[in-house]
């Protein structure tokens, strides 16, 4: 299980936290699933080079899931509520990335990230679980 | 294999029936695989709390994609035919949960979902496959 | 490991590549992870019996996620650069299917695609592991 903290709205990339997992795991090749424990924040593989493209992320999704939209009943939380789990659905609560040589065998630009939808400081839980010999 | 009777389009919680699946399965822990057989409905992990939430993405969704949109060429079963393909990409055809403990591992206020996208009365079929120990 | 040679955007069918693979790995019951190494790409679960599915999948995209959207900074390899992360991660970039029989345990009317996002000639890797027995 991994613990993050997050500190508002936005993308904090997780491949270090999830590379050191798999290591300690002592798991040279598998599959590894991600999973996280809340309906407000999801898991994505971005590229990891140019941070524009995560600032671009945002720009599309906050205009295609407006907060506060008058459209949304489930406000209990705040303008941020309904439209983070909306985000959540349309990104993902889990992910499964193989493992080879004790480390994932991602793509060259890609990175792991914790998609955190609230505007708020959050504490968030990701499980962890590798399959492989 | 899980079968689920929808009586139309929406979330259909189906958490229940995926435990007693896994608890009869006689593994402790391990992960869990769940897959439609479908193209016009989907898996989702959503909060399991309060249904304006169910109500609120059901809106977001009929708004995204509009049943019958003239754009649409495939129409061969109706206005709701194309439009739960598409609804059927932005969210989940397969899905993977961790299970400890004989259960699955979710947050305390995920619940797993088969979202229905036709709005008519079918029969869904899901398949589980679990690994572990 | 699966390379597949794409000409420009679109949904490439390539279950029989994966089936084939999953047939030599000889495994008769199990799950199956694909992963495609990219983050202007992803996998796809959808209708393969009407091409006009494929065709109103893509115009709904195109029209979702505008092509050189001004709202966009990150451009620098074109108009469909960003454009392709967000369909990217709007789809799948990791997908599960069960195997039973030494083949993908599909829907009748499901077939496994890889959708390339840019829009010119692209090589794309899609990893494939099998857990089973």
């Amino acid at each position: 299980m991994l613990e993050i903290s997050c500190q508002g709205r936005g993308l904090y990339d997780i491949s270090r936290e999830v590379d050191d997992w798999v290591n300690k795991a002592g798991i040279h090749t598998g599959v590894l699933t991600l999973f996280v424990q809340h309906t407000s924040c999801s898991l994505l593989v971005q590229e990891n080079a140019d941070p524009a493209v995560q600032h671009d992320m945002e720009r599309f999704l906050s205009k295609l899931v407006p907060d506060g939209d008058p459209m949304f009943r489930h406000s209990s939380e705040g303008p941020d509520d309904m439209s983070a789990h909306v985000r959540s659905a349309l990104t993902h609560v889990s992910l499964n990335v193989p493992v080879s040589q004790g480390r994932m065998g991602l793509g060259v630009w890609q990175g792991v990230y914790l998609y955190e939808h609230r505007t708020h400081h959050m504490r968030r839980r990701v499980s962890l679980h590798l399959i492989g010999e």
